[in-house]
């Protein structure tokens, strides 16, 4: 295991509906030592590579994103999910369906913060079906910028997001990529590791 | 002029109805620069605290807590505006009369995550008629842990949220306080400081 999937082990919980819980480190409490353990795994990985920015998504993958900008010294940028960005006219957008709420959502960007030229490093805390981080790569083509690769804490793999994006040609670093977990045994199994590891319920 | 009076003056701009607008590095694209150096100023400010905690709200406010927080090397919890929090059952929320919406808001903490005995800096980007803010001191009461004090990258000083947030006997430090800005007038005036200052109008 690495150091997030220790992580996860450790003070992660599955509840009911295979849910995963990471509050008390990734998504509502910040651990900060491993969100920059996090970025610096990022900044590896994607090393030699040109970036001129971070973006992400409101709200919980900002502070990833931030510490990950602050690593690469280049300005973080995050999509917002409301429309009180409508006001200033120049914007991109893009539809994010929801499966949770069976809709399509929309994100904006300011047409003002993403250029041709740009280089952009997409970072999130979790992929799923990978609907978020395909619409935040639309928004950066739509700019006629370049998705240099995406780097995501946790990715569920078997939900298929993270092949999807990938089919389409981007690059995905993803920290921890969860192949089984299930609520009613409480285990989980990391991609590239047979061991099964017990975790907490509930 | 401090730093951050200066970027305002420089990147920021009035638009009609007196809305300033600091999207360029404060809450759209994020400056890791001027972040660090306000979560610096805080250090500072509040040297010689203890300090357990850093809260904010998502979702501007988390990039310069998350800064902060890793400054002063500790966790930092955001609050969140949405209730999917609410399965877990055991939270802590707090009302907020948001005055765009003339409505209630409420916001939410998980009770795992702030306990009797937590010292908290609150953290923000903006500071305007206070009701945010004391929403989360609120939240840091029911808690049972106690508010060190707020530390706000921008205060509107004539919207009298920071004067209300003081009387009610909390330590505020605001790195930018503007005293007045006009739209029409292309200019903003920070407290303690006599000089008018040109912006630009967007």
């Amino acid at each position: 295991m690495n150091f997030l999937e220790e992580r996860i082990v450790k003070d992660g919980a599955l509840k009911e509906g295979n849910i995963l819980k990471v509050n008390g480190f990734l998504n509502h409490l910040i651990d900060v030592d491993i969100t920059r353990h996090m970025a610096l795994e990022f900044q590896n990985r994607y090393r030699g590579e040109y970036i001129t920015k971070v973006l992400t998504i409101e709200a919980s993958g900002i502070a990833l994103a931030c510490m990950t900008a602050t690593q690469l010294n280049v300005p973080m940028l995050f999509a917002k999910k409301s429309a009180s960005l409508n006001v200033d006219g120049d914007i991109y957008s893009a539809k994010c369906y929801s499966f949770t709420h069976q809709k399509d959502n929309h994100i904006f960007v300011s047409k003002r913060y993403l250029e041709p030229g740009d280089k952009v490093l997409i970072i999130d805390d979790f992929l799923a079906n990978g609907q978020a981080l395909l619409a935040l790569t639309d928004i950066v083509r739509q700019a006629g910028a370049e998705v240099v690769g995406c780097g995501i804490a946790i990715e569920k793999g078997y939900q298929g997001g993270g092949d999807l994006v990938r089919e389409k040609g981007y690059r995905v670093e993803s920290i921890a990529i969860i192949d089984e977990m299930d609520a009613d045994r409480h285990i989980i199994r990391f991609k590239g590791d047979d061991n099964i590891y017990t975790i907490n319920n509930i």
